[in-house]
């Protein structure tokens, strides 16, 4: 197994190669992945890991290069959304037989690919977890699951298969473009962090709005984490509020989820596989 | 001219009313029009100004009332799209010769009576607006443009019109629901506050995404203010991520209008009238 690491939106600094290593060696040999961090990912640009060109063509290096089975995302921050346009017309044959895997703002580039149906799109852990307190078992998870271990994998999620799982925010920003994928009998498995509850609330009232996501088998909610104080308070939580806008919408709601911007993130498989 | 206050998102203070009396004394007595703050502009639930279904009675006591004029929102916060899909079934014939005039929040609402081709929808100053440094000259000017004054329009966007204006990540959420109205043609009018600049990128890149905004006759854009700082620094300001997107979807930019959310915020009429 050999995973490409790139970085679609904020750099990653150098030592995170070196600790991710580390984690690797203490693989049993016959487990133990090559892992290479494409130079990009530590390089800066304002807020980005590079400017728009730079970021693309290095997704694009370890994308069309059929040496690499996993195309892995260093981290979120944002980015990968300004790169969609230009970079699903180059993705040639070898990157149709990849794994994809990262979450939040990658999000926006996984549903992309998984609406134009190139690669198998999953969103689970990536490098950057290792900052996280338990990130190791993160990182562990991921590599499990990219060597087809399915104990990684979210159960319910596994369970409603086809699934597909975002960032609420992230999500409601693909709404209206053309990447957006079609969601109709999916499990919809989102999760959220940092945005005040009216935020969430907001942003789930827009996604059960959208006729076409109405059409989705059901939402499964993971967890909301760091929720930023609402003054005054919102008097309802995140489960509340999406079985609110369930039951407006009609969407099915079909219970919690086990992911979130946290060490516990499990993996969801976009679509089946 | 009798006017009628109704609060969709959050509540406001019982002394609002009583400032904007004071401001409505000083005019010449032919000048001065009727306003009534309907009760629930005071009320609170949670973050919102009662619950959805007295916020909803509220604005459709004041909209189906033959006897008032116009509707004017006293405020934004959070909630006016948690009452679309309920009002707009129930407004009747009163409702369609109305002027409905707000900004911020209360955009969802206008923007999706836009869409449905009631009444005259107008983005420009609020009551609230009385508690900003300079607020008596954006209640003037509210209460000058709805005794039919041009002078209180906002004028690149009356020379582009018809136009539009919306706060951007109020658009955002509208974006692909039913109530997005149809912007073709139109000079899209944007304008932003407290966010960061990442954010402000985010959304105009899905704004700048959707096919069917690609249609308009370009964006105008209006001030972004008390932008949230970004870390690292975004290298980009408003101006610069506009024209970007603008150049990416070829939306054509058309420049800066006086809009945002201060007491310069001029009027901006949607449609024709």
């Amino acid at each position: 197994m050999r995973i490409g690491v790139v970085a679609p939106g904020g750099p990653v600094a150098p030592g995170l190669e070196t600790r991710l290593a580390a984690v690797v060696a203490a693989l049993p040999p016959h487990a133990r992945p090559e892992i290479r961090f494409h130079p990009q990912c530590f390089a800066a640009s304002g807020h980005f890991a590079g400017d728009d060109a730079l970021r693309a063509q290095a997704f694009l290096d370890v994308a069309n290069d059929a040496r690499f089975d996993a195309v892995w995302f260093a981290r979120g921050g944002y980015g990968s959304f300004r790169l969609i346009e230009t970079v699903l017309p180059r993705l040639g044959a070898a990157a149709r037989g990849k794994i994809y895997l990262g979450y939040s703002d990658v999000g926006a580039l996984l549903g992309a690919l998984y609406g134009a149906g190139i690669g198998c799109c999953a969103h689970g852990p990536m490098p950057i977890d290792l900052d996280r307190p338990g990130g190791e078992a993160a990182a562990l998870r991921a590599l499990a699951f990219l060597a087809g271990d399915d104990a990684a994998l979210e159960p319910a999620a596994a369970r409603h298969a086809p699934a597909a799982a975002f960032n609420i925010t992230i999500l409601c920003h693909l709404i209206g473009t053309p990447w957006l994928p079609d969601l109709a009998g999916h499990a919809l498995v989102l999760e959220e962090v940092n945005e005040p509850m009216y935020r969430i609330d907001r942003a789930l009232g827009q996604i059960a709005g959208v006729p076409a996501i109405r059409r989705a088998a059901g939402i499964l909610l993971g967890r909301c984490g760091a929720i930023v104080p609402n003054d005054p308070d919102f008097g309802q939580g995140e489960d509340e509020v999406a079985r609110f806008w369930c039951a407006r919408s009609g969407i099915p709601y079909l219970g919690r989820a086990d992911i979130g911007h946290d060490a516990d993130n499990k993996v969801v498989r976009f679509g089946v596989w």
